[in-house]
């Protein structure tokens, strides 16, 4: 096979998915294409928007013509000659971007010659419709004409296009991944968590296994917060809804409360971040430079506004549990307070057993001269920082995304190749001198101090479902609730079964006992499914010796052990908190 | 000095009081009045309603007749002179009262003869106003005429009245303990927490020192609920205001939140309790008596409507802290669980240092046969497990207070003989049968559990401040942030001093330093003030013989102790959860 263009190999995919769906759908209106990083995507309007059940055959009419190896062409037409096409064939999207262009000539993209389909051209493409056998079409989705919410809703059909067989297999295999290790359909087997739509969606029931995880990792970033010197408050989950510093975002995203009693007939917002009322607390006594740097720290459940469209399982739900530290410093302290949180954040991305990530600088555009200053000071800071810890980090310009204050994101890829964003460490920039944040320097002057937001997990609840994707369910045995599992082989080895089970809970290690009546297949086959770490097997011979036979999580026998060494093995393990098994 | 019936100086003490608010204001219109285990209250309509300013002129006035040495004298009068007196004196709520007693014969009260003040009488007096000295006013507050909140409010003054100045005496000393102890005065000195007007009355900012006994108190709560058998889980904060299930207040009472995006527009509630949660969970599966009794705990800030006027720091806030167990079993499993929940909160408050408590159970009307079935199985199981546990539990009727479902709740008497509920279990009965709660029985018929709610501490907050009045703010080690503060007598010892520091810290013993300028007394004074358990004065002569000089709060020197000594002492101390000190 001859190497191929992938870019080609893709758009000119897309140019046959359009001829395929209005071949089968007579009204169906063609928006714009795009090429991804493993296939296409179109987005077409229909008279009634399809599911996902329509794919097979829209899929099989693009095979058809893949076989009937049609002639793909390229040219310059005249604009005249291209805006009586599309107009007669009823196109109004291509006319509106033929509208746009208002160029003589117009480059278009042919398929089966002069009589043929026609489609605006976006770059070269295939000889010919036979190299475009190794496609799959994958799902719909609805996009807005030009990503604007005031247009029509297009539908989106998205595919996936390689250039051998061997490569659109792969991809079908890591798909399938993706949906096996998908936390939604994963952590329901775990019992992590529930959603009752009767209670509200997206707000997160955590069951006894999914809080044990939660809580696991509220402790160890406890730890870090207070390591960083800050200690911990908390503070009320209702606020007065007229003060902006408990809110951030705008009112239109707000979950308000309303106290419907005749003397506390007003509107109270439930907290959506905690660092206002850190600063409320900062604002209560007179400061000077003495009390620089001030820290509090906070783990706190926030509501967020997130539309049902967008809710995403963990990775997104409209409650989240989130850590916050409030830092307010001198400018001059800004750069250690800065390297301290980011060698705070790479520990704890790195302790989880991420080894795969960045640190993204967002900056937003200064507006005053004293904004400027700030920026000046921690891009330099920045810089220093990721020379001095080694650590790479990109800066992302204003124009990418617009952002009220400069911020340092971490942004995570777990083993699937996923990207999420973890921590955030936010310049609150006009929050002192809205507020009135002041302190006395050593000058005897009043300045505005530095404030900074930082959230070293982000959202409890994504990294959760983050780490259940990346280790397809079998989280590091410290964060496990149970770790072990006893099973005896017939019902004469259930009282060994628990003599073993009382070793182990005596030593920490949490250990049940499976002594269902079922056959061994089946106990271990849903003790794998349930991805328990350490299935021990209990039979005769165990008996006899005194040791276990261990079976390892997606690893397998790995033989008989004896008690002892199983158990200090396991403790290492535990209190180590190893990413790895002690015993593979 | 003659015994005196204390009830004949209180009422005639009231009297008194009336007289002399009528004699100078001569507006004020009279309510009722009565007698209280100190003294006596009136309830009085001003024109103008009067402050505690105006109390110093009415005692004077008071004890301005008591020295007149004025008769008190008792006699029946006909109704219609008693009606024509009150009525040319213009006191129309005394008019309402004869309205409604109708009789031929009104007794009264008269001071100073026929031509002196008439009351109607609340029974008999005392001689001679001259009985009278050892009274005291004591606060002005509002109370409804005839507590009717739909009526006037008239201002309630209430005072104390004893048969000698010893006593009276003795009563000023309780009061002036009690105002010391006041959390609200404590826990302010305490550093324990905060409320800004600005962000909301009624809500809690928890300071780090006021967060740690929360947390540490919280620990233990939590494991006596996993001993209950419960697992733990965590649920919504906010759920759909129309699921009754998910409120216990009327809507009323409720905070309700509404998310104001365009697919969310709806309302939402702030919970207000988890127990209507917890029964969801249990809803989400088929469940038969096998699974019974199934049982799930959470601690979770909740929020409550209280009015302004009733809030009273941590005792009364509109955010709480609430554990919660939820058990849902069959009737035959009641008892079982009742005892079990029963003898968890005797423990939990008998831990806490309380010895002085009383379990009540307060029982609704049953209106139905089921629940009069299930009321009469309680009953026999409360006086049961009271027998059983040697623990007396107090009747209390539905007359005394109208309540829906029958509750048993936790009384504590703190050292200052203020009465407060912690505990409480509560027996929901009409939620099953509302809610369609059920499980498959044994006999293969659908039956509808028993579902009980029980808060082991009923408001963390409120156990606090029960806890700060109760120690005068000295709270049992393990529950103080600070344990000891090692003082240096110069800037000599200082070196000294981190070394002392630095061993207590190692050994798990929270330990600071004030190495502030200030003479060693200011310093003492302040730890004092603060309620530092321990502090460890070191001298040269300390330092010399690698010793450290221990006062005790409270208590003062204890004299020179060996670091070892004390730090062993202290560690027991501490993982004993002692509630005394391991010094004295």
């Amino acid at each position: 096979m001859s190497t191929v263009d992938i870019s080609k190999l893709r758009t000119a995919a897309a140019h046959l998915l359009a001829l395929a769906v209005t071949s089968l759908y007579k009204d169906a209106k063609l928006g714009t294409f795009g090429i991804t990083d493993h296939g296409f995507y179109y987005d077409i309007e229909f008279d009634e928007p399809i599911s996902s059940d329509e794919l097979p055959a829209i899929q099989a009419k693009m095979l058809e013509i893949v076989l009937e190896n049609v002639k793909f062409s390229q040219e310059n037409r005249s604009y005249d000659s291209v805006v009586k096409e599309f107009t007669s064939k009823e196109q109004p999207y291509k006319r509106e971007l033929l509208d746009e262009v208002g160029s003589r000539k117009v480059e278009i993209t042919m398929i089966g010659g002069n009589d043929g389909f026609i489609d605006l051209a976006a770059g070269p493409v295939v000889e010919s419709t036979s190299q475009l056998e190794h496609l799959w079409l994958l799902d719909v989705s609805g996009a807005y004409w030009k990503g604007d919410d005031k247009r029509s809703m297009l539908t989106r059909i998205s595919g996936a296009c390689f250039a051998s067989e061997k490569e659109l297999e792969a991809f079908r295999e890591y798909r399938a991944e993706l949906l096996r290790r998908d936390h939604r359909v994963m952590g329901k087997k775990l019992g992590f968590y529930s959603v009752d739509p009767e209670v509200g969606t997206g707000l997160i029931f955590w069951s006894p296994r999914g809080r044990f995880v939660r809580d696991a990792l509220a402790g160890i970033i406890k730890q870090r917060v207070l390591r960083l010197g800050a200690e911990l408050v908390e503070t009320p989950v209702l606020a007065n809804a007229e003060k902006t510093i408990l809110i951030t975002q705008p009112q239109s995203e707000q979950v308000i409360a309303k106290s419907t009693h005749e003397d506390t007939e007003r509107w109270y917002a439930v907290r959506q971040q905690v660092v206002g009322a850190h600063v409320r607390m900062f604002s209560w006594k007179e400061r000077s430079y003495r009390d620089l740097p001030w820290k509090v720290g906070e783990i706190a459940k926030v509501v967020r506004y997130e539309k049902s469209g967008e809710l995403e399982g963990l990775h997104r739900s409209r409650e989240i549990t989130q850590d916050t530290t409030t830092i307010v410093c001198t400018l001059e302290q800004l750069e250690k307070e800065l390297e301290l949180l980011i060698t705070t954040i790479v520990a704890f991305v790195r302790d989880l057993g991420f080894t795969d990530f960045e640190l993204v600088y967002r900056l937003p555009v200064a507006t005053t001269k004293q904004q400027k200053q700030i920026l000046a000071e921690i891009e330099t800071n920045v810089k220093s920082i990721s020379k001095k810890l080694a650590i790479s980090i990109t800066f992302e310009a204003a124009e990418h995304r617009v952002i009220a204050e400069p911020e340092l994101v971490m942004r995570v890829t777990d083993s699937l190749k996923q990207k999420r964003e973890w921590s955030k460490i936010q310049l609150l920039m006009s929050l002192p001198i809205e507020q009135q944040i002041e302190y006395m320097g050593s000058d005897g002057e009043v300045h505005n101090p530095v404030v900074i937001r930082a959230t070293i997990a982000g959202s409890l609840e994504r990294v959760i479902a983050t780490m259940i994707e990346h280790y397809a369910g079998v989280l590091p045995l410290w964060l496990t609730y149970e770790h072990a599992r006893v099973i005896p082989v017939t019902s004469k080895q259930e009282l060994y079964a628990e003599k073993v089970a009382r070793q182990l809970l005596e030593r920490g290690i949490r250990a049940t006992i499976d002594s269902d009546a079922e056959p061994l297949e089946g106990k271990i086959k849903q003790a794998e499914e349930e991805k328990v770490p350490y299935m021990l097997i209990v039979g005769e011979k165990e008996q006899t010796t005194n040791g276990i036979s261990v079976r390892v999580q997606g690893h397998g026998d790995i033989g008989l052990l004896d008690i002892e060494t199983f158990i200090r093995d396991i403790q290492g393990e535990i209190s180590s908190k190893s990413i790895k098994s002690a015993l593979i």
